[in-house]
């Protein structure tokens, strides 16, 4: 595999093919040429062939790919089947729409455990899973440890709860504030920017 | 403005200049090099310069980008300024996290009108929002119109309704329902997939 030439923007459309391929592996397709995974994908044939050509040879001429093969091996590339576990910071409208809608699951995660500061949550259950009190985050990562921390608390918390889930070693934090967050060390920062796609969004219905 | 030559990927990062120069604005800078800019965004200098070449010449040898000048312009390709109209359909967790939390207004958006099924919920105001029945959808559409429907609804309800939509004529479908949408017409469909998101972090933290 060679990993090392990969670049961003192919990284970042990886998880569209894992994606495409789990639902085509789902509805039975054993193979699919890069012209059909094209059509389903919005992105050109040759454009696919050049992606996919990064991680060696999975397409053969005039057969296409292998749709559970190329899953499979895009799935381990994404850490898919690492037994990632998660923890949930913010258990308001965003952080509850996530416990019970989200398939943590079909991205190889599971959550284990949420926090809030609110009492009246804290030591209940939502969605299968156990509310903290924040207070006790430390107390908790030094017992279990996690590797993403989904951050939905509200913006002026974010940054310090930041710092403490990288002090505590969490690998990950997958930010829902719309803060910048400053995080020290080898932990790395996804944001889900909402405004990005609503602009995006609003050009597509400008241009006309 | 050469705007026919931009590319999607050019069109996908834009929303980040427009925020990036939206907080700068606001924080009282006047001008910026690419350089800056670069070390703001995590996109590098060469390609910031790349991408605003097609827009135009923003930026002057040795002075840099006049930050108000940018963000207007930018804003303007996005449609921001355009006074869009947004309803939001299906006000549960995760559509009363945007309405109460996510700020439209700085993307050029008003919400004027969220629908539900929930009797409970009909007749009642959100976020300074009334929610009405979901079966007044083209009463209300016919009498108002929208630019752009937040479908946050179940997915087994998100393809019916998206048809109505278009049908109806709104613009522009921002689909957080994890199905990809089937939507006749010049209707435009930006899809929010938390799943992929997190395949991203997954990726980042399974490296080492």
């Amino acid at each position: 595999m060679k990993r090392e030439k990969v670049s961003t923007a192919v990284i970042r459309r990886l998880p569209r093919y894992y994606r495409n391929l789990e639902e085509l592996s789902q509805a039975g397709t054993v193979r699919i040429s890069s012209k059909a995974l094209s059509a389903s994908m919005g992105i050109t044939a040759s454009q696919i062939r050049q992606d996919l050509s990064c991680f060696g040879e999975f397409g053969l001429q005039g057969y296409g790919y292998n749709v559970e093969n190329l899953r499979r091996e895009i799935g381990e590339i994404l850490g898919v089947g690492r037994g990632h576990r998660a923890i949930l910071l913010g258990a308001g409208n965003l952080g509850r729409a996530l416990m019970e809608n989200f398939r943590f699951d079909r991205c190889g995660f599971s959550l284990e455990a949420a926090f809030d500061t609110d009492p009246a949550l804290i030591g209940t259950e939502l969605a299968g899973v156990q509310v903290l009190d924040v207070a006790e985050l430390e107390t908790y990562l030094a017992a279990h440890g996690a590797d993403v921390a989904v951050l939905t608390v509200p913006g002026p918390a974010a940054q310090a709860l930041a710092r403490r889930l990288a002090q505590a070693g969490v690998g990950g934090v997958w930010n829902f504030t719309n803060m910048e967050l400053d995080v020290p060390g080898p932990t790395a920062v996804e944001n889900v920017h909402f405004a990005d796609s609503l602009l995006t969004l609003s050009y597509m219905i400008s241009k006309g």
